[in-house]
């Protein structure tokens, strides 16, 4: 898994590298953002000739190890204007681990506007162009591409909100079933993707054979008894049961969920939208509904969904924890269907539904359509699917929708809207949105389930830096998150499965080790892009407004905050 | 004239200070500056209760020294999220000083949504209801307040996009006729205004004798003295003649004429937007026209005028050099008729001209219509004025435009358009652009009438230099920058005026000493709101981009940029 390939877009060159030796640890996010740091001006325009975006395979990509398939995606960001790697679930990095490529880079500007596809096969790797599938939706896309490359492809493509460049636009990536519905959410992505002309990377595994195992064996025995481990855990067979929806019951309880714009973190239709609604919708409907569905080959966590409607049929895969709240709390939806419905959208048009979330309950703020107003946010989505200047704004994302309609609380750091927990009342979380090198992001350092008192300042930043430096080792290694408990006792299993894999030694201190270079290259990367430490701060209303449902306003310490990246 | 009234909008409680002894030369932009960065948390929410809204008058304000009258109003911007001062000409410094007020101050914010005005007499200072005037545009709301307050009052007011929290808004004052359209166009100062739910100030003069001249007999001799060296300099002669349009012939020249969205230099068209076709027609239609026509009073150099339609109606007063350029060659538009119409709309409508010519322009290059198209850039004013989707993006900027919309190329320093200077031909307004506290600003170090070759990176910065601290100080004294070259051998009448009026002994070394403090002072905020070194740059596409009618690109080398502030 040593192939990189580069695709040089303003020739159309195409031309391969092999990872040395000696980077042979650096995968996923640690590549991503050693690739842009090195070689992306860190003032440059995000749409210029000089961004990149790097698509990265994990150490474990194209093994059946559960969780550990996951896809890094990274360049400067359309949203934030920081470094930014985004991750995802599906079956794409595993054909990049079959094809043996670890990473795919696109570089420079096509010469005149136009849109094309990667292709890549074992043998070939060819720009395709794609002017037919010009603002084409990403289902239908999907099924074209399969019409045309074959079934078995894996995608990572933009959906039309990308191709217009709209800040909000993410990158799909398809799951093992083929819908192109795992996203590279965050940090708008999908609109550098799409400055870059193309729609979609279209891998094909045919007849690859990698990746070369160094030691079978080993990789056997751990693997097993990691998946033995997930079996045996109890808070991962509630994931299994409940998905990440078993989430609403929780941050509701704590004065977390994030209800009508951040005004509250309590949801009078909570029990609408929990773990148990959604797997009792789910089971009764049957159907093509499922309420334990893996994403990824070789998952046996199965936290996915398919969520079906009234009539059995299929809506939307997966429905999940930060969607129901962003797009429902947080707009005061408490309807299944509706959010359903939404997501569905955002997924077919190309959008990061955190940031959608957001931006609709702006809007709301501003009076566009009433909180609540389920049917007039489904409107909403039309308007982007309609692409007028009200779709344009919206899908832009939350912070450019509030600074458009005059907005005075907008819930974001660095220009990207929270994920759902409200900081005043998981504080961890809120250390971890100021700080991340990535702008709000819950995936940046998640601290919900770690123990600490939740609503108290004390031990906070501790906690979001042990959170940070564990998630972004996950990121580096192409790891999913929610495997992480099955590791607490047997860490060194991380480091066995790379030993095992690349035939180089790894342990677990090894991958501790780059998750801290990497944040530490981050962050120097968005310091030469004009970021201070006065800009890892929360939006002002966080210190000053109560969250009545918590009772509690965001008060950890600036001067403790200041020190989180002293490691 | 030492009165602070300061206005507290959550209890509508007015209280008074009086300006200590020791700060008595603390006026115009120092003052604004000075109570922004100690009162001001730098990292607020701009339309939060903890920004405040400064209007001071100068050192000179009240009397009829020429071109000593100028209003400084500051705040932080919701436009860059900077520090911002924002000045103009008109008749409300003097009547602040007649009033003997030094600065009006407007904290927190209603604690319901309501629209007021604040109504200033000899006696009285008091908050009036004034939600009769909501979404009022601006000229019709001057009418109706004169009829309220009656005839001889000054006016400081925003127009309904000042009312929506649209961030290209600026704030309007009154000539000496009484005219809305002496614009503190920068930095969206309007919608901070309008966020304070202030339709107007109101100033009324009557009965008022300030200010108290400490030496009647002096300030009569130095003033007599300046106007005698205004009305003898050549240069300034221009300006009496041509107005600032002057300046078209000289950037065209130059390739500095920012063309199409900053494409070119030099514009084919040029010759029917400059001086001498302004001046041409104004005299030729006759009517209201007056090609030479003072904004305060006591004016000698009187480089305004009034701009009639074919008919002789008043179109619009004045029409300048940068509205020429951004709203004309910018839009690729060489037609006065409608580069008037548009600018008269956006007076209206309350819009700084700069921003939104760089809005349209934007909106040109993303397509929305066709660069040149004059009838279509009067019907985005109407999209504003009919507040549409894409109105409010229009009137959001020039930046935030481009980031709806998805364009690469926005012209902007800090989320500020620039002004009609292409920073590869005017180097040192690069500089000025990359470095200024205020974004991309013109008046902030204005170098084109400088002597340095234009074109070349040597001396830039000291030049650059040179002029952010003469400008400033001319900001702090509330001088138009346009009578500096009448001070050229006698600067040190700057400060004997000022030991005139006010009885302190005022140096030009102290001027210019408060010029470099204040300047520092702004920098420090906006360093503790966020900014650093690697904020102060310009887009990447002037480094990148050759302007293909100076042949230059931007060179002037960073790390002399970075010493700019070493004085």
């Amino acid at each position: 898994m040593s192939r990189v390939i580069r695709v040089q877009l303003e020739t159309g060159k195409i031309y391969e590298e092999t990872v040395p030796a000696d980077q042979i640890l650096i995968a996923g996010r640690a590549l991503t953002s050693k690739l842009v740091a090195e070689e992306v001006e860190p003032t440059c325009d995000v749409f210029g000739p000089s961004n990149k975006l790097v698509f990265a395979a994990g150490l474990y990509a194209g093994t059946t190890v559960s969780c550990g398939n996951r896809i890094s995606i990274g360049g400067k960001s359309p949203l934030t204007g920081t470094i930014k790697e985004s991750n995802a679930g599906g079956n794409v990095a595993h054909k990049m681990g079959k094809l043996g490529i670890r990473a795919i880079v696109l570089e420079g500007l096509p010469a005149e506007e136009k849109l094309q596809i990667l292709h890549v096969t074992k043998d070939t790797v060819k720009l395709v162009p794609a002017d037919d599938y010009k603002e084409m939706p990403v289902f239908q896309s999907a099924d074209k591409l399969r019409q045309q490359f074959g079934e078995k492809i894996a995608i990572s493509m933009i959906g039309p909100t990308g191709e217009r460049k709209s800040a909000a636009s993410g990158i799909a990536n398809t799951d093992n079933e083929g819908r192109p519905a795992r996203y590279c959410g965050r940090g708008g992505l999908g609109a550098l993707m799409g400055s870059k002309g193309i729609k979609a990377l279209v891998l094909d595994d045919n007849q690859a054979t990698g990746p070369e195992i160094k030691n079978q064996e080993m990789l056997k025995n751990v693997r097993s008894s990691l998946s033995k481990e997930i079996l045996q855990n109890e808070a991962l067979g509630r994931f299994t049961k409940y998905g990440t929806a078993g989430m609403v019951d929780v941050t509701n309880n704590l004065g977390a969920l994030p209800t009508k714009n951040f005004s509250r973190g309590s949801f009078d239709l909570a029990e609408q939208i929990n773990g148990n609604k959604l797997h009792e919708v789910i089971t009764q409907r049957g159907g093509d509904g499922n309420p334990s569905h893996a994403c990824m080959p070789g998952c046996v966590i199965r936290c996915s969904n398919v969520f079906p409607n009234a009539s059995g049929k299929e809506v939307v895969a997966p429905l999940e924890y930060e969607t129901i709240s962003l797009m429902g709390s947080n707009c005061g939806i408490g309807n299944l269907d509706i959010i359903a419905e939404l997501n569905y959208r955002c997924n077919n048009l190309g959008l990061d539904t955190i940031d959608m979330g957001g931006a609709i309950a702006v809007a709301m703020e501003a009076g566009v359509i009433e909180f609540g107003d389920g049917e007039g946010a489904i409107k909403l989505m039309e308007e982007i699917e309609q692409n007028t200047y009200l779709g344009r704004i919206l899908a832009s994302g939350g912070v450019r929708t509030g600074q458009v309609l005059g907005v005075r609380r907008i819930p974001a750091v660095k220009g990207q809207i929270m994920a759902a927990y409200d900081p005043r009342a998981v504080k961890g979380l809120g250390v971890t949105y100021s700080t991340s090198t990535m702008g709000a992001d819950h995936t940046a350092g998640q601290t919900v389930r770690m123990p600490v008192e939740h609503h108290s300042p004390e031990g906070q930043v501790e906690t979001s830096r042990k959170a940070q430096i564990t998630n972004t080792m996950h990121d580096c290694i192409g790891t999913c998150l929610f495997v992480n408990g099955a590791f607490a006792n047997h860490q060194e299993w991380l480091g066995e499965m790379v030993t095992a894999i690349h035939g180089e030694t790894c342990t677990y201190e090894d991958l501790q080790n780059i998750s801290k270079q990497t944040l530490l290259l981050e962050r120097e990367f968005n310091r030469k892009a004009g970021f201070s430490d006065n800009d890892d701060r929360l939006p002002e209303f966080f210190y000053t407004e109560e969250n009545p449902d918590s009772g509690t306003v965001f008060d950890v310490p600036e001067d403790e905050i200041r020190k989180i990246f002293d490691f």
